[in-house]
């Protein structure tokens, strides 16, 4: 593979161009601006067969899930389009000047909506080649607010960054007739200096703890720091009530057998631990069952990380390696089964670190009421999983706690699979993800690349047409305190 | 004064019982958390008359200010309790199962609402001793939010604080009957070590850039990085085109005397700068006036570090200094102040710096085209004027460009004057505040302690009453992408 890297010049001249634009990228009418997004949906579908056999070929992923993941990634772009042309996201909110205000002084005319924030830097992730990468959310939801975008490129695939990078440059000029609005830079070294640049006023990274808390350390220690939406890393633990277990106890493994395999174990949602009543032998049934083939690992380095991370959890205290996935070839592992008790994990934190690739590790329990001590205990997730029944006071007990502790909690299903929908939310508190405020998909997403401004006092004639009076761009406004 | 501090045993005690009471305040009752409030609010109309002398006394603001400051406080506390009675912030969003939803995928039931973020740290401020103190804005929004709260107390006014804390613990246990859901600690070292304390979620701080940006710092570098809303210092520019100067200059400026000497020149919201085209005179006229006395400063070392302030502008290239503030006397200095031209400020942006205290800095354009130039490039403020005519090519072309640097743009009025609404945005971008994306004063103050959390997939009975489908708590909410 060769390895394509931009010069620091080359990265300062896209981030200048994105900076440039930005204005007239602001002002653009929400309307263009959508409809650059279709554009780039377009365009992508145009060129999908070509799209996905460069992601197979470059990824290891199945074509069926290429594909689906293809769909939801224009899905996405329009749905975003969708969302700036109704407006929610800009937050109008109006108070009538009012002497009465019983706030200690007469109350001004006020009237806030949502800016963009400016150019936005986005660092894709592997896993994903279209819904997290080039043209996925994040490049997205930011186009739709109104920021410039600039790219920074995942190694794991530059031949499919790189054609998805010129249809979306495409697209974006010939529908709105603005350049430098989009742009994609590749290289560690490139990737560092954007984050430190002074035109940059966001991030957004999917990717590993390691790189992510660097990346984020860099954003926070900036004379100006900026907010980073960093994704770095999930256990999404599944927990097994003992009356789902004793009823369905082999339903939910072979679920479970499917779900920590699929994609290669490589979602950032798998469920890397399924915690399980002692007395149902879920681990032993596991193993008698013909897991699913995780196929190729997506690059060299995830290949070597899971084999490093499986050779320190095989020989941690109280963990018996059930079923050993190394084989002679690294990048193509088996499913790997881990089994543990509780009070190992207790004792050991660090086994509930996420381990990327098809790996998992049952975790048996003897007393509910210790699984509820340690979901009180977990560091934030993406997403946590209940298999219950009902009526089970054990899952009604877990429910409100693992909300405490999760961006997302699922029932009787599995984390992966985070749909594109207003509700969603794929978030969490540290270290699933930098700021549990926000989601990284769903119609949450564009939060995260505006900010308020308020106009007091300001004549009609010279306010922002989405403020003005007669509301004439008939945006969604909440006036003197009531949805309109 | 006596200097209190608190025992670093008696911080980790005190944030402790906060994280011990997490759960049962998260999961009190919006109403009964509303109630609190309230109580809280009449608490301190009850001790209203000696509130305000003790507050006179320590920080020697004049008493008609500080009562009406009181009552904006009261009212702050019963506006955040009908917000979290009404129940928007909660942002109840329900998406049902959709099988044919076209994101490549069917659609799950997912349900999306806030839930509170925890234990917060609120270090108060020193010049408004109770709307950005013990139970100002940040103590209301945060409680009212569902977050227990540990305030740092400000120096300035010790006696005071203990007072307000007094009130709010005891209004909070008889109304709610929760202990621990409020404390307060004193001192630096208290402070620094409760920044750091891994049971604290989210800081507030309203203060000094310096002060502010080493606890933003610490807070940063933590295990686990918590939000942090640091409102930092801001300049306030106000801009005056030719028109406006031309039309009603004297007007324009007896207001601005008025705007920078209000409480001693110590808000936020000062305009420290007032530019104006060079042709008129306008600080040759502003010297000529009798110019309101600030009284006396809040501390020693607000008056110390104005002194330092004041000798460095007037020793600064380009600057005339027009009344020299500073009497014999460092806490009661005079109006001071300043002039130079908007080339000098453009040269050594420094200049445009905050000065604390009662003085500001004349800025003389003779061409409008640099004044865009400049506005363009100004660092983040909490609110920046403009005073123009109608119509006004000047004020047309500045607006839209002051709104980008601005958190709010204040029409032929002073930034001074904050008040609490549904529209309010006190914020901006940095270093007015480490957060653009939220606001301090308002409604929108409440986003900054809640988190979203989505359920998917749970059955009806074990969602929490907020996301029922039946509505049971009449909330506000969006289904399937519309209001209902």
């Amino acid at each position: 593979m060769e390895t394509m890297t931009t010069s620091l010049d080359d990265v300062r001249t896209a981030i200048n161009h994105a900076s440039a634009v930005a204005e007239a990228w602001a002002e653009t009418p929400r309307s263009a601006r959508a409809a650059g997004l279709e554009a780039v949906a377009d365009g992508l579908e145009q060129a999908r067969d070509v799209l996905i056999s460069l992601a197979e070929e470059e990824t290891g992923l199945p074509s069926g899930r290429l594909s689906a993941e293809l769909t939801r990634t224009t899905f996405q772009l329009k749905f975003f389009g969708d969302l700036i042309r109704e407006g929610t996201y800009l937050d109008v909110v109006i108070d009538h000047a009012d002497d009465r205000w019983p706030a200690g002084a007469p109350r001004a005319d006020i009237r806030r909506y949502n800016l963009p924030i400016g150019p936005v830097l986005v660092f894709s992730a592997s896993n994903f080649p279209f819904a997290f990468s080039v043209a996925g959310g994040d490049t997205a939801s930011a186009l739709a607010a109104g920021c410039p975008v600039v790219v920074k490129a995942h190694p794991g695939h530059p031949q499919l960054s790189e054609m998805q990078a010129e249809i979306v440059r495409n697209a974006l000029e010939s529908a709105v007739g603005l350049a430098g609005v989009f742009s994609i830079i590749y290289g560690q070294d490139a990737g560092v200096a954007a984050v430190t640049d002074p035109s940059i006023k966001a991030v957004s990274f999917t990717g590993s703890y390691q790189v992510g808390r660097m990346l984020y350390d860099l954003a926070m220690s900036r004379d100006e720091p900026i907010p980073f939406y960093g994704e770095l890393g999930s256990t999404n633990p599944v927990f097994v009530t003992e009356a789902a277990a004793h009823t369905r106890g082999g339903a939910i493994l072979e679920e479970f057998a499917a779900a920590f395999t699929l994609g290669g174990g490589q979602y950032c949602t798998k469920p890397g631990m399924l915690i399980v009543p002692r007395g149902e032998s879920m681990a032993e049934q596991l193993v008698g069952f013909p897991l699913p083939s995780p196929g190729r690992l997506l690059t060299s380095t995830v290949a070597a990380k899971f084999t490093d991370r499986l050779a320190i959890l095989g020989a941690s205290d109280g963990v018996e390696v059930l079923i050993d996935g190394r084989t002679d070839d690294p990048m193509f592992p088996r499913a790997t089964v881990l089994k543990t008790e509780l009070g190992a994990v207790i004792a050991n934190p660090s086994l509930s670190e996420e381990c990327f690739g098809p790996a998992s590790l049952i975790v048996e329990y003897a007393d509910f009421s210790e699984v509820l001590e340690f979901a009180r205990r977990l560091r934030g997730q993406l997403a946590v999983g209940v298999q219950g029944a009902q009526p089970d006071a054990q899952a009604e007990a877990l429910l409100p706690i693992v909300a405490r502790v999760a961006g997302r909690v699922v029932w009787n299903a599995w984390p992966p699979g985070v749909s594109v929908t207003y509700a969603q939310n794929h978030g969490g508190p540290y270290p699933s993800t930098t700021s549990a405020l926000f989601t990284a998909v769903g119609s949450g997403a564009l939060a995260r690349f505006v900010r308020p401004v308020a106009f007091q006092n300001v004549p009609d004639a010279l306010l922002p047409d989405e403020l003005q009076e007669a509301n004439p761009l008939s945006l969604p406004r909440r006036v003197d305190g009531a949805p309109e």
